[in-house]
């Protein structure tokens, strides 16, 4: 039987992501090592995850502003534990000007900077540095600010959305009066990440609380939202930190309380990028490629009419276009009905499997004898197949029609409670010690990028060791390539012993290998 | 009398200029020379003119996309006469490191690039490069690309908004099978961004083909729309460009046609950037400061509270909250009313000139009066004063509310006709020779950026000289520190000789200094 993909997650699930992202024309390898071309549709998703984002961050009382580009090396340099953290791979901006020299285009050598500049990791520093000119009075507090924009950070080995040496983001950075009021951003921005994760990504995920040696540098508090791809390796999704006064002191953001005080700000920021499109691909793909939560999908319903060049197109061509005008009419996700009637030169057989790989959640096929009949034949995307054939339906266009807005939903939410079964059934919480850990996982596998057996995550109890305690733990996970995923937001009222240190837990963690 | 400012327009109009910019809360410099920050006010601004021109970039068939921001050094080199035009002034990443080497940061002189990166000037040759890739055939012509991004010129001398290192704009690229197809669409954008700028931004413009010595380089032909500023200044405020089959060419972007030849194809690019919010200050601007059309307002409306820590202040927030509540439900421009209640902490007669300054359409005081009357108070910003008072109008509320689209609307046209006016009669066409030119246009100022006295733009019948002859018009122009615009669209049937040549007029250009 065709498939939509020449790759199954089973054999190879490096490779079977890869093959979804070219298939689906999400996105392709650019010219510059590590950097990535997003494709229309891909780019359409995209657009999707900020308008609906977007609208929630300023919902909340966030407003947007755009900072430069560049950061002064100093910057970076104030910013030690900053620096640390970010493995200091950043691209440099050395020089100016492009000049011919001996009959070739090159760096103008005159053209030096007296100061180097980085191509932001992260605003941190550079937006910093505004909210202590921003900041007067306690009348300014709280400074909630975001920006959508492009970072770089020098990769070595990238992989498509998921770790590309630039990507686009949105990073929200606050100030407040107390550590109270920004403590109370952080999370209410970890709930807004879940909450926008389950209901527009169909992607459920797990919040919760970093190990302080996967903090944020310089954070006090990092929280992340944790997802399980069908691989079962972790996905942390989008991350916020309570920083504490740190960043302010380092930075000198101050302001004069109502008793006249000079006094520092708490700071939190957070953030979410294109990696959320991999994780959508790794959370709903299948093996005929990328299935589209439809409140993400840039067309959620695609008409392809059936032509034949005989003089019946015409008819054919005029049933698809007056379908579409009044879908288009119609409300899903509080937005119109998103329609395409796609008539590219070409084959509708094969425009059918196009549009199967690139996730469109419901395919409609119209032929001569659906507009004779006045019938629509279809295809749901989330439920393709129906004993080794692809399950098409017939309905009557009125019927079809009327139950479009109903039917996205039920995909929506279909897509979600597969993934949901998925998360809460893999999780154990049957392990008491490392060599049962050991034993469950089974080995590191030689190449991380070929397919391992699915082996989802492990919940376990912890005692919360500090320092070198900490590390000695990291260490031991990470000869299995384990790592602690988060502290997750809900947690029981009583603990087992602690996996690692079999002292008394005081909460638990999630362990898995991730992305 | 309390003005906005504490510059005028005619006392010098680039201090003028930088006032709004910073009192209207735009954006301000940051500290990477030549780069910007945009403040939420101005970013505002730019996402509602984001919003409309992508929308009718979607609505004629474009597609969005993300290409990478850097680009490399051989692209460029590829590229000879696009290199020219550029003047080389460009930033160049190097390093892709940075390390403490004797206890400071710094460029790691280990992590050299092979290949220096340019940070995209332009996207051409990025995308050009992907051209060669996506187009095959006929079947995937026309290509209708679209990118909202980040670029970078280096410049000396900037000023925010209309000169900056780093600015934000969208650039099209397309690809088309003949010359025809390729025409039309370069004029169908140089029409839509007409329309925009007229309809969206209450900004007339003047669209028409600059001359060869201006054009793009590498082009075959460069459409501008070109506005009029407060001091008559022109503002080439968006450019749409016919590329011929030489960037195809030079990037070997081919498609095979219906009978299977292998042919270039015609390419087109096309752009506007934040400059127009520079152009939007410069057209409306006044001396209380900014003054927003209501479309690409970010606050339609502002209530301000007259609140003086008594009981009576919470009957005044609730009557402005309800008020704000209702006038968020009409319709303005196709989009909800934008209504903001200022509840920051400070006196509402500061707030009222705050609002002023950045030009919120409709400004509102609501006091105890007001709210037990049933009554709202309210200021036109574009009809400030009435005999050296400010116009402040009280009208029932229901009456106020029920006018408020209208009101909007109203101001946007009446924003556009002023300008409109101003435009129009301030192109002289009578002036025959180049001694009446330097007659009228005056010496060129010491200082150009001071005020100079008003002068508009001159019409005047034109030769169309080409090279040399050209080259030495461009030269008289200069010591006038004047430039050639454009020869607009609509033009006469027959024409008196050149103003420069003396020869028969083929048609008539618009002369003026310029931004």
């Amino acid at each position: 039987m065709q498939r939509g993909l020449n790759a199954t997650r089973e054999a190879n699930f490096a490779d079977w992501y890869q093959a979804v992202v070219r298939e689906a024309d999400l996105a392709e390898n650019s010219p510059v090592r590590g950097s990535m071309i997003i494709k229309p549709w891909g780019y359409g998703v995209w657009e999707l995850i900020q308008a609906e984002l977007d609208r929630r961050i300023k919902a909340s009382g966030h407003q947007n502003c755009y900072f430069p580009l560049f950061v002064p090396l100093s910057f970076i340099a104030k910013e030690a534990s900053h620096v640390e953290g970010f493995a200091k791979e950043m691209a440099v901006v050395t020089h100016h000007r492009l000049a011919v020299i001996d009959g070739k285009l090159q760096v103008d050598p005159e053209a030096e900077l007296e100061e180097p500049l980085v191509v932001r990791p992260t605003s941190e520093t550079i937006i910093g540095d505004a909210f202590s000119r921003w900041v007067r009075s306690y009348r300014d507090l709280p400074l909630l600010i975001n920006q959508w924009a492009n970072v770089v950070r020098w990769e070595m080995r990238t992989r498509l959305f998921l770790r590309t040496s630039e990507f686009l983001w949105q990073e929200g950075h606050t100030a407040h009066a107390t550590e109270a009021d920004a403590m109370a951003e952080t999370l209410s921005i970890l709930e807004m990440y879940r909450d926008f994760s389950e209901r527009t990504l169909a992607m459920p995920v797990i919040a919760g609380e970093k190990p302080e040696n996967e903090r944020f540098p310089g954070a006090d508090a990092t929280y992340s939202i944790e997802a399980m791809m069908q691989d079962g390796k972790a996905l942390q999704a989008g991350t916020s930190h309570y920083l504490g006064t740190s960043f302010a002191s380092a930075q000198n953001i101050r302001f004069q309380s109502e008793t006249g005080e000079l006094t520092l700000c708490h700071t939190t920021s957070w953030g979410v990028s294109t990696r959320l499109i991999g994780g959508v691909i790794m959370t709903h793909g299948d093996d005929d490629g990328l299935r589209l939560p439809p409140a993400i999908a840039p067309r959620q319903v695609v008409i392809v009419p059936i032509l034949r060049d005989k003089p019946e197109d015409e008819a054919v061509l005029a049933y698809a276009d007056a379908l579409a005008v009044e879908l288009a009419e119609l409300t899903a996700f509080k937005a119109p009905v998103r329609v395409l009637v796609d008539r590219k030169p070409g084959r509708s057989g094969e425009k059918r499997w196009d549009w199967v790989r690139r996730g469109a959640p419901l395919i409609v096929e119209v032929g001569p004898r659906d507009a004779a009949g006045g019938q629509v034949t279809f295809m749901r995307r989330d439920q393709l197949w129906a004993s080794e054939k692809v399950a098409s339906v017939s309905e009557a266009r009125a019927a079809f029609i009327a139950e479009v807005p109903a039917r996205l939903a039920a995909i929506q939410q279909g897509m979600f409670d597969e993934a949901k079964a998925r998360l809460y059934e893999n999780i154990r919480d049957d392990i008491a010690t490392f060599d049962q850990l050991a034993a469950h996982f089974g080995p590191a596998a030689e190449d991380e990028d070929a397919n391992v057996t699915f082996k989802g995550w492990v919940r376990c109890a912890w005692s919360k060791p500090s320092g070198e305690a900490l590390e000695e733990v990291t260490r031991r996970l990470k000869t299995l390539r384990l790592t602690i995923r988060n502290a997750p937001m809900a947690q029981p009222k009583t603990f087992g012993p602690c996996l690692f240190t079999g002292e008394p837990g005081v909460e638990e963690i999630l362990v898995a290998r991730a992305y």
